[in-house]
């Protein structure tokens, strides 16, 4: 079987296996204040370029949204998010189950405007029964999106311009963040993601790691005491180290960049062959993920023949948009094989 | 530095690397759903001897705790407990974050008793204003201990009839379960464990893992959804097979058990030591946490001489009760050390 | 200035101050364990047609949807409802507060259809994902609709075939219940509403009385233990009579049904003014909220005269709907007012 | 029957009986937002000293702690209180339930020391672990506490200098406060409980109202969106005004201290009456709640005579405390007829 249906079907990069074979003797202290993740915590200071930063290194992505959105908002106040939204969708309530409500923004794309926060905020306070009504208290992007795609520049500083002047932070979600950041479409670093919000995660379990995830709090408004947060949703590790370790060596020698390049051009093998065999795209290509329009017939072919993936919804009868997802890891000769069936 | 605060000061056993190399590029699905996690599942079972319990593995004890206690109770019940417990103390209170109570009850050494838990069952439903007072709804006990203590097989049988008797469940923290079965005081099995309870967990990050605990479900009344639980508390690893691959390996061989001897031999030798120079216990000494109490100007001491340890409160003017924790890994050099200090 | 804003901008009917006065000096116990929320229980079993129903007296709507809602749901559910739904609009979260998503369906009229809601179930149980979403656990309904709507017979009957097929309770906000089966356009009764769901609230403070509701738990399932959520979530009165001598006011000799009447007859009359000068309608005009549709200007003449009510939304550039409540006291020559200056 | 149970076993002072009459056709906006609410609120500043305080009416008890307290802490704080406190006893867990730890000091008379509330936050800052435990957010006492007796000026200075000190609010529960201002064992004024706390609520349920409580927040910083926490935890009242009259009424000639000093003169004639024929008390008998200790014979005697009234835990093998409760209504010929039975 040959499988395209996430970013973690594999395991992580050698050095990662290396350096935790190297240090496991080694005694350090519990719960991410050993020497490794100082150290980790300094490269990814240096790579965002912002000395001041707090870095924090959490087990997982839905608990690093639930972490940090739990840790921002009153008990009054919910997330705006896209209604594609990771932490709207596939978490389980996480969210509602620390109190609090997704304010699901429509989007085909899975990006939210600038104008779309406005309205939504403006609209909030101008309704007659605004105390009867959740209060928007952060924004929450994700980039790259759910979908696959990317913002620009100019509509991230949009949108960091709108949560600045109501005074509501913005997090982004970067479950993914590499993909975006090396994507040829994308216009943005990582230092740029740095200024334009004020809270982001750099997602390593889907970029070379075996799990783990950086939040990295850039606004002083927000760090106090994050470390009892971490600690209250379950996601500060006892041998934290094993996280300091990861993103060790994710952040040495401009890794993280590297191995998110291979996934990338993977992705855009795989769609330059769809797009000469003439198939359409559900949104458009960007990142690791891809969501090509397939006649239902070739998608179970496809099955038959070893492929997995997942479905992303009817186009027409006939038709199903399906998503491929490349990683750090994927071997070339699996795009080949998947192109010589389509 | 040589550090006895904890056993999680150190990374895994061996084979639990050499298998994380050994499978780094297979393709498996996410989630727990692997064959990896599979197999380990199965190896489980066989261990305790339960073929239709139902295994699932998060990331965490605290994560374990919260999410099996909030998946069992009704929004108008509580966790009895032990006052030490580890829910009640050192959790940030997470189980309060899901909406309930720690019904908390004295204890001296961090044991509860049958007596204690009817007593607190029945003085609820007695009271006028019963209705008016969180419930108990489950019973949490941790084998072996905060205070490195253990129950006897007629303690938990009594506590288990006690809580069968009035419809509620036994869940039992074992984040240092194969240091208790293994300990020379203890008359329990791993398969007594599993019998004598409706849900427990074996504990993997202190008991030779990188991280990682095995929930298992007995009872089949408290099976129902459960995979949704762990994704809403943030247990579920995305690359679920990390935590499969190491419970395999140490359910292989009865790894398990062997490693926690190692640490309870440790943990003897020191005590035994400790008890030759005359010095007394706060608990009786019976797994691989000793409290022995010590002059406080030996405590300076032993710190200048680069020993690293928790201290557990004042016993006098001028005695403390301090830890030392010994692990799967503890190199008896390290003991000879301290004996040597003391 | 004559207000249409709400069916609770006056007070209660006169008997409720009578009994008040009358029963002053009586002591009784609290909690509505007194005899007059005994005698109010048997009352409104009566009129349901069930004496084996759980009635419980809650202060108000916000609290008996939460605390219905939050007894029934597990963590990982949430309730289904129509998108205007209250408890997704306008009770500031308090749903998501106790830890659930309110799952919302489309609607324009304000129901939701037996369709929509098997459609919303299989899809979840479809759903490769589904552990990582939460499960539809509920569903939640208002008669009359937060748009002045009803559900026929038929439409109920199929509704709760479908929540017993999946075996989720169906749950009716009656906030506004008298007035949805004093309807001319209704063909159910009090008994049928009783018959077709597992339960359901009796609305006081919109229909008769200064504050309160009964909410009628048919199904045994749902009865245990729920006077502890009454207490948790803030709606158990301690001078419980309060709400037990409103109840046995408005449901002695048919008061509530009575009452309700007069409402919907103020409300025809002003919607057959409103036709006979031409005026469209939002949604169907058939109980105590209606929304025709204005002119801008005249919204703005009518507010200038003295008139209070609220806007619906903009239809066009010029014309906006506006939402005109009738109540149990509304008088009749408010009516007549309203009409001449339209 | 006779009833001494509780505070809440009648209705209310006949003037607010008369203007819920009075302005029963009265047309007002609902939530508080009415002429009655505001002229209630403008009285109350009055009586307190505090023209710039806020001033909100909620429905109950229960309802003003959570709200309160849910509003003013993070997820990771709890509220430090007497383990004798209402929180921490008799609200069904309604503060966890919104994520909350009770934070419960050790006490004998119901009251709290300030070298109690230091010690523990100090103590929680020094603890190696301390993110690991809750963090005090909130200090909550009771005036009168739960066990009748009170604080002194000093004493309560002296907390409300420790909160200050930490920069965490004090919080005071006055469901009784007239009791308590009325004793002739208090040293304190309105005036005096409005500038040694941060927010405190004067009960009205419990002294001379049919229901309802009047939150005053002094410290500005815990003001803001108060009354979206209102909606959300179900204190809102839809028709506020009843709120609003009933403390007009209470607050107009002094009225809420006139009839406080009723209940006094009644505890005081039973206390002295007690004292004479030889009783000791479990607490101090300075409010309406007192606690004489009986023998069990006694007890049974005088219920089989109809008096009703709570234990409040057995002395020894013969006696038990017992609470007899006055309020603003208890005719002299109760404590006539009950003394005539001791």
């Amino acid at each position: 079987m040959i499988r395209f249906d996430s970013d973690y079907t594999e395991g992580c990069i050698p050095e990662i296996l290396e350096a935790l074979s190297r240090t496991n003797c080694e005694q350090t202290t519990g719960y991410g204040e050993d020497p490794h993740s100082a150290h980790a915590r300094t490269l990814i200071k240096e790579a965002i370029g912002q000395p001041d930063a707090d870095v924090h290194f959490l087990v997982g992505g839905t608990q690093a949204n639930t972490t940090v959105i739990a840790s921002v908002l009153r008990p009054h106040q919910g997330a705006l998010c896209a209604e594609t939204g990771h932490i709207n969708c596939h978490e389980t309530g996480a969210l509602e189950a620390t109190g609090h409500k997704c304010l699901a923004l429509p989007t085909d794309d899975g990006t939210i405007s600038a104008a779309q926060v406005e309205a939504a905020i403006v609209s909030h306070y101008n309704d007659e029964s605004f105390e009867h009504i959740v209060q928007p208290g952060l924004v929450y992007i994700s980039y790259p999106t759910e979908s696959g795609t990317l913002y620009s520049r100019k509509q991230l500083q949009d949108l960091y311009a709108v949560t600045q002047k109501y005074d509501i932070p913005l997090f982004i979600d970067g479950a993914r963040l590499g993909y975006g950041l090396c994507s040829p479409y994308s216009d943005l670093t990582m230092q740029d993601i740095a200024s334009l919000c004020d809270i982001f995660y750099i997602g390593g379990t889907k970029v070379g790691a075996l799990f783990g995830e950086a939040v990295v709090i850039t606004n002083p408004k927000y760090k106090k005491d994050f470390r009892y947060h971490i600690k209250q949703r379950g996601g500060m590790l006892a041998k934290g180290r094993m996280l300091g370790i990861q993103f060790e060596e994710l952040f040495t020698d401009n890794r993280y960049m590297t191995i998110s390049r291979h996934a990338i051009a993977m992705a855009q093998k795989l769609t330059k062959g769809l797009q000469e065999r003439g198939y359409a795209f559900r949104f458009e290509a960007v990142t690791n993920q891809i969501f090509p329009i397939l006649p239902n017939t070739k998608i179970s072919a496809l099955r038959e023949d070893g492929f997995s993936f997942h479905t992303w919804g009817a186009v027409d009868e006939d038709h199903t948009a399906v998503r491929f997802v490349t990683s750090f890891m994927t071997p070339e000769e699996n795009i080949d094989a998947l192109l010589a069936k389509l």
